[in-house]
């Protein structure tokens, strides 16, 4: 039982480090401070997992509580900040980062939400919160259209994650074969989609001609 | 008392609807994929409420825990993403669609959080907050300034729909006459302001001149 | 220990004053109607604690229900509307509300974090969240990214404050004298990094060439 804990611990801040590079990226482009560079840092990277924690009331949220989550954000800052040809060279991994990031939180949020409550629906919708919630806050900050609504298989990879994890659960499957299989669905799907540019449809061409003013 | 809860629950599924509807029509016209348009949906229809729920403790939020509002949301996106001359011809209905959501919401927002805190004033907030929410929600997420910050009377309806609650309540009137009324004084008000186009007095001249850099 | 409560309570309701000043004049430029100034200034003044309130599950928060936070914002948003010429004259006098306000919120928010949960890592970051939270909430509002991620010491002084109520309060010192020395700090840091114009280092000679489309 402790060796799992500490297995979930260490995948939790892998995922928390993927998340923070990702934001420090996108925050270092759009020419923000060192200072607003750790905060989209450290939101990327906990803010998902900070709105999970708020929605099954598991208070303070561990983001805040739990140091780690803080030290492995701004080391992700730093390295960004840092090594600037770095970020330009590697631009696949930090895609990488991103998947695994995406994966990880889609297994753990939804795992920790049926820890919390028995409520299957409330576990897969916190899968997908805590995946994508960090993201989401990054892009509202940096003022664009948050691109998990327009991109490739992104959410939806991390709702077949946390579907594979409820399923597996509610059908009594130990978390050691649970979450390896959870992740990796969710994981090959983001990989995937990114490979092939697979998009869902969407209604582009009406872009230019909004009509309803709701 | 189970007819009124049978009452209570149909006319939030109602208003989750109309707000479903309503954010699925600004995604879809902004171009955002299949799974982009569900969730602003979702949003729309239960940001509110479940800003609400955070707010009174009523954790873990009914727009996470009941999966009626994520099937009538997924339903109303559907709906909206299949029939598309049906949003171009209807767009007189989709604000009659949003302006019943905002008064069934700002009702049952108050309603709710008098159940939950005897606190009058958080209930007049929450009734606000659980009609306006989501649609603050949807313009963050589309990246634009909220409409109801600009609009003709909008939040201000929602706010004198909550009041006729907390104060029929304070009064002792019981749910089945306050109800309608909160809920017919919120909509008339909508509807006037849309016919009318009464707005609240804004300072829209100083909009090209912003000298004070807070 | 009353003395101490209302001290408390009179400069909380000093630095909602200020920000709801911040909000209102933020509104206003944009060309908000009279509804919009009033919400975006009581989001500001009080959208930092209802988040710091959430986080450490004070429901419903006292920025819902004391309705006097509701009052000094709506009366700041009165006075921010009716004396046009008053904002124009005094850009200075709003930067320094502006840094009354920060000040005081880091302080208070970090005493009231430690009141609630002995951790002192929460107490700094909602030190930090109670005070810019309400300007993070007036940017997104408003369609930019919020200026604390860009511009001069500002958050880093909040930082700082809320570092001395903490540090302070683990050494035993008694707050009579924690909450001034630790307010000093910030208001200090901010009105020397306005006059100075010290800004943290930043990248933006990346602005233009965005690579990484994460």
């Amino acid at each position: 039982m402790d060796k799992l804990h500490s297995l979930y611990t260490f995948i939790d801040l892998a995922g928390t480090f993927a998340f923070a590079i990702s934001g420090a990226v996108a925050a270092k482009e759009k020419g923000l401070d060192v200072f607003g560079i750790v905060v989209v840092s450290f939101t990327v990277a906990c803010g998902g997992g900070i709105m999970r924690d708020v929605f099954i009331g598991a208070i303070p949220p561990a983001g805040l509580s739990d140091w780690r989550y803080l030290i492995v954000s701004v080391i992700a800052a730093g390295i960004t900040m840092s090594l600037d040809s770095w970020v330009k060279v590697f631009n696949r991994p930090v895609l990488l980062f991103d998947a695994l990031g995406l994966s990880l939180f889609a297994v753990t949020g939804a795992e920790k939400a049926l820890a919390f409550s028995s409520n299957n629906e409330v576990a897969v919708l916190l899968g997908i919160i805590t995946a994508v919630g960090g993201g989401v806050f990054r892009d509202v900050f940096l003022n664009r259209i948050p691109v998990i609504f327009e991109k490739e298989i992104y959410a939806s990879a991390a709702l077949m994650g946390a579907v594979v994890v409820v399923l597996g659960h509610f059908w009594g499957i130990p978390n050691q074969w649970l979450f390896p299989v959870g992740f990796l669905v969710c994981f090959l799907l983001r990989l995937l989609g990114l490979k092939y540019h697979w998009e869902l449809p969407s209604f582009s061409k009406e872009k230019e001609k909004p009509k309803v003013d709701v």
